[in-house]
């Protein structure tokens, strides 16, 4: 069947979809009524066609600019630097953050062709000058891709006289320090708070 | 974003998906191509429309009836019973059957509500009364449902004089012998075969 094999091909693309996840999920609309299989159609278009970068930090958002950006309540003086745009839905998840973000599109890595030019870097150094920019926290990923990036950034932001900071390295909240990595366990160790004494 | 969060809820209801990986699909989506995204919407919305039950079997099919009940060389007195449509493509990949399918539409469970007549059994007492079925292969599922659905179905093919018989059971190939469960284990040395001697 041209129809189930066309839809599987375009659904092992997906990540964590294999082949047979693939299947399954085919079967499954098949089994399912009608209207799901409508419903589902009809929203895989209406993402990516409602949904774009906000021009100004490059969340995702539907409106122009983002909500982040709209909002006259949040601190613009403390920028938070991240790598993609779901990076934003994380970090806001927390509830812990007031300021506003800058999406890089990525992290810089020599070997996939990934320069400064290929990231919004320019665009962040001109933030950080026009907008009076106070903090700005690197939230990249603790991957050697994200390290690298950070201290690009922490170079350029040198001459700029602000305030750089990046996230703290430890255990996951509900880990179990048994199973944590030797990498993770020496960086919680150098990291760790004085609670008392 | 509302058609974000639209479209996560309708992928989280897919087998195997969990919201995790309904948010890392669509944000996959909002990464790739547009073109991507327009072709899995319409490769959606054409395979619950395309594909229907073939009216003899019960097979998936585009075309009615299904390429296997039309092809004039399989063997119409052989008769393979199945839980689901999907099973008719797994035994179809093994290349080891030449006759024709019944797919039941499911199988008894009497406490999910489903009895004889949800089923497609009057049809297929029908069909083996009607084109003078030699043997039917009972290839429901080896779980307790599917093993009532075949006792019930061989109690009412017992009058008829049909030949009746269900697929093996046993090691997995490629399985091991030591993570076999024990119930595999022992329907396999009950089935064991002799090889010499």
């Amino acid at each position: 069947m041209k129809s189930l094999e066309d839809l599987v091909a375009r659904l092992s693309r997906l990540p964590g979809i294999g082949k047979k996840s693939a299947l399954r999920i085919a079967y499954y609309i098949l089994r399912a009524d009608e209207s799901y299989a409508a419903g589902l159609s009809a929203a895989v278009a209406r993402l990516r066609s409602g949904v774009r970068n906000c021009p100004d930090c490059g969340n995702y958002t539907e409106e122009t600019p983002c909500s982040i950006c709209r909002d006259p309540a949040r601190d613009a003086g403390l920028l938070c630097v991240v790598e993609q745009p779901q990076d934003v839905a994380a970090l806001e998840a927390t509830g812990e953050f007031s300021g506003l973000y800058h999406v890089l599109m990525g992290a810089l890595s020599p070997l996939d062709g990934v320069g400064p030019r290929e990231l919004t870097i320019g665009k962040l150094m001109e933030r950080v000058r026009i907008h009076g920019v106070r903090e700005v926290i690197l939230a990249t990923n603790p991957t050697v891709e994200g390290d690298t990036t950070a201290l690009y950034i922490i170079k350029l932001l040198e001459p700029m006289g602000v305030k750089v900071s990046r996230l703290a390295l430890g255990l996951p909240v509900g880990g179990d320090l048994e199973y944590a990595d030797r990498l993770t366990l020496a960086r919680s160790l150098r990291g760790r708070t004085v609670v008392g004494g």
